[in-house]
């Protein structure tokens, strides 16, 4: 067997065929393998047209079909099955041979494999590919991480497969080991907030107008012009507007309540505690999910009573115009902590992350695209060590135009009972961020009461306990 | 040496000290050793008024000095130390003897204990202790975790330690493992939840009523007299009261507004986003108290614009007791989430877990004891399966006459710029819970578009998807 091929996938569920199509499709010539040839032969039988594919029966004559440095893309489930697969690459790779696993690994599991690899002198890049099977096949936003060196031989072949806006590729180098796949977490608890938020607008605008998904489809389509474009929105206008055929009601109409996830919110919000960077949106809407799928606190809440008063909106555009700038805000906030954990997570872990050029990478081929992503990364050229993105000059005077709305909408669901756990807990965040005091002084006072945990003060440095029990002296702790 | 000690403390800081002196002053024969044995020995000079003690320098004697089954407190700082000590133990003690970690172990920690000592024959208990110093001294509240057996032969000595309300001990056992420390680690979380809203009423009276600490510790001093009667709002009546000797200026103003934490809250919503039971109030209480200390966020937050109303308030007793109804309604929020996950965990590790008894033991000694609890306890006792502490009659009921009040103060909160996440976020929930319909339809709708995740619906079995960039017909998933 000749080692011709530049690139390998092994795993072809259908993801790992959209990636080795893609590569085939961008000129490479592709080793492909799965664990039953079945996939295998139909990868090439269906998909021969796309370009060079070399299938294998077996993982050692995958790899042997490999040119040096072998490039391998892992594609399989999260977990055990990568651990399996990385055993048996192992033995038959060499020296600088690339391990590319493309699945969504957490990223302490990347940093694991990566020191592993490393000692076997092999590379271990751990890359967030987002975009789904369509991106996959057609450019998805990609996310690697690993050495500099493994990116010197692989990241121009993902650049080149990879999603392209105003001709810039979807895809950089994120920083060592488990990088990209931390910065895909975050990604995915973005997403979460996102949806979260978009789906808190349209449950305002039904409640608030009484309009139907036809018509809340409209305005979304209609926000989708402005600075709300983006991927989420256009999609929602496009299943809002959507028909189903069984009932002839609206699809949405028909579809259960009960959201499910994944984990990789849950994994960003448990990373997020662990680096004590709030992240209130992500978690907001992490637990919204797990409210909704709930089912007997939502079958026994049934009972509470609303006590909300009746809701007229007279100036329907208005309150249109309200729920839109409420939406940019409050979606502004939920990037902005995602950024401060990314920077929060690269400080700690010396990762080195360049904030702007991930939103730059976001800007295609991911499910968060969006107009908006270009201002994010020129806050970050402005100033790469921006510490809050809010405090951008742009953002404060665009969300700065909304606040108003903003806290109108916010009022208005507390209200009249509709539930804005995200918006209104993004909210929560902007005025807590800005605030010149906080309460937190009280909870401090609380905890030298009860646990002489000691507090500071405002006007002097140093540590003090007050002898709460005894004659309320104050002393250096 | 006669094994005579009834029980053993090793570990004698500040809470192995206090946790032996009640132990004598209960009439127990009490071991005690400390790793220095300056430590022992100041005990057994200060305080041997308070009973009989046996000291040991050498952990050897200090077993060899208690009765079988021994039981041995371990009073140290949780992780390694904990390990530590118990490896020290284990050759010295024989088959039956009860080994308790009185400390605040994470209950993942307790379960491998649990099981290692199980192995040697040994019982594990790892109990929660609350009630700081103080309590320890004079009555905490306990929560201990191990088998049964362990139970019969030491419940009734903590019980006789603990703290008593109406006679009743605030002990009892909890459940098998890590039941305990699982415990202590929600009556934590909901400790954090207790005190944000508690500052939040506060930051809401000064900034609403434009009030002194003083005039605002008078406030709580009578909320203190009615249903919210508690050890929290009674010490936050106290040190709203308190004046710096050195400014003479109200104490709290002097204190830094920057709430430090110790891990627990974090612990409790990092389980609860693996449980998916949505503790949204103790969240956002963790990350109100992560950005009260994110200084550069909150110096770059200094220039976002308010837009805020000039807030006027004309009926200032109506607006305090709607802040008192809104901190009522919201307190019920954070435990009725809090006993969610208590009961989730407890189905998924078949603790079997009592609720109404944890609210019991909660109700003297330990920092979250109110008068509240009692009526918890009475909840769980007329309906032991309660799958919502929201939906019992008297809780619907008490925070059904608060809705309105507490709608009222997260609209005026939002609409004038004071951040009030746990406030908002407890509401939310509320409404949440409530709600015929959640706007997750569209959050599942929109993860089938753009990747194939699925979706159920409302009017058939079944587990459906839509080819979204295709013909959009329907298929069984």
């Amino acid at each position: 067997m000749t080692a011709r091929a530049q690139i390998g996938v092994t795993g072809l569920a259908v993801m790992g065929r959209n990636l080795a199509r893609n590569f085939a499709r961008h000129g490479y010539t592709v080793a492909v393998h799965n664990r039953s040839y079945a996939k295998t032969a139909s990868l090439v039988a269906d998909h021969g047209d796309d370009g060079d594919f070399v299938p294998s029966e077996s993982m050692a004559d995958f790899v042997a079909s490999l040119a040096r440095p072998r490039k391998v893309v892992i594609m399989v489930k999260a977990g055990a099955a990568t651990d399996a697969v990385i055993a048996e690459l192992i033995p038959l790779l060499e020296e600088g041979d690339i391990v590319i696993d493309a699945g969504n690994a957490h990223f302490p599991d990347t940093r694991r494999r990566e020191a592993e690899l490393k000692a076997h002198g092999l590379h271990f890049v751990g890359t967030g590919v987002s975009g789904g099977e369509e991106g996959a096949l057609n450019g998805p936003s990609i996310m690697p991480g690993g050495s500099p060196e493994s990116y010197e031989w692989l990241g121009p072949i993902l650049e080149d497969i990879s999603a392209k806006v105003d001709g810039v590729p979807c895809c950089t180098y994120v920083g060592p080991d488990g990088a990209g796949h931390f910065v895909k977490m975050v990604h995915n608890g973005i997403e979460y907030a996102d949806m979260q938020l978009i789906a808190e607008a349209y449950d305002l605008l039904k409640q608030g107008l009484g309009a139907s998904a036809q018509e809340i489809g409209e305005i979304f389509a209609e926000w989708n012009k402005g600075d709300l474009e983006s991927f989420l929105i256009e999609i929602t206008a496009d299943v809002l507007a959507h028909v189903d055929a069984e009932t002839g009601n609206a699809f949405v109409d028909v579809v259960l309540d009960r959201a499910e996830q994944k984990g990789t919110g849950r994994w960003t919000v448990q990373n997020a505690l662990d680096l004590g960077v709030p992240i209130t949106g992500i978690a907001e809407a992490t637990f919204a999910r797990a409210l909704s799928g709930s089912v007997p606190q939502r079958e026994a809440g049934r009972v509470l009573p609303a006590e909300s008063g009746a809701w007229e909106i007279s100036d329907r555009a208005a309150f249109i115009e309200d729920v839109r700038l409420a939406l940019y805000a409050s979606k502004v906030v939920a990037y902005s902590q995602g950024f401060d954990q990314i920077a929060a997570a690269s400080a700690e872990l010396g990762w080195n992350i360049d904030r702007g050029a991930m939103a730059r990478i976001w800007r295609g081929g991911c499910i968060i695209r969006a107009r908006f992503l270009n201002r994010i990364t020129e806050a970050y050229e402005r100033n790469p060590e921006l510490s809050l993105l809010l405090a951008d000059p742009y953002f404060t005077e665009q969300v700065g135009q909304g606040v108003g709305a903003w806290r109108r909408i916010v009022a208005q669901a507390a209200l009249n009972g509709v539930p804005t756990p995200a918006f209104s807990s993004s909210l929560a965040y902007y005025d807590g961020v800005r605030a010149e005091r906080l309460p937190a002084n009280l909870i401090q006072a609380q905890r030298d009461f009860f646990g002489a945990h000691t507090y500071q003060r405002i006007d002097k440095d140093g540590v003090f306990h007050t002898e709460w029990t005894g004659d309320r002296t104050e002393s250096d702790a």
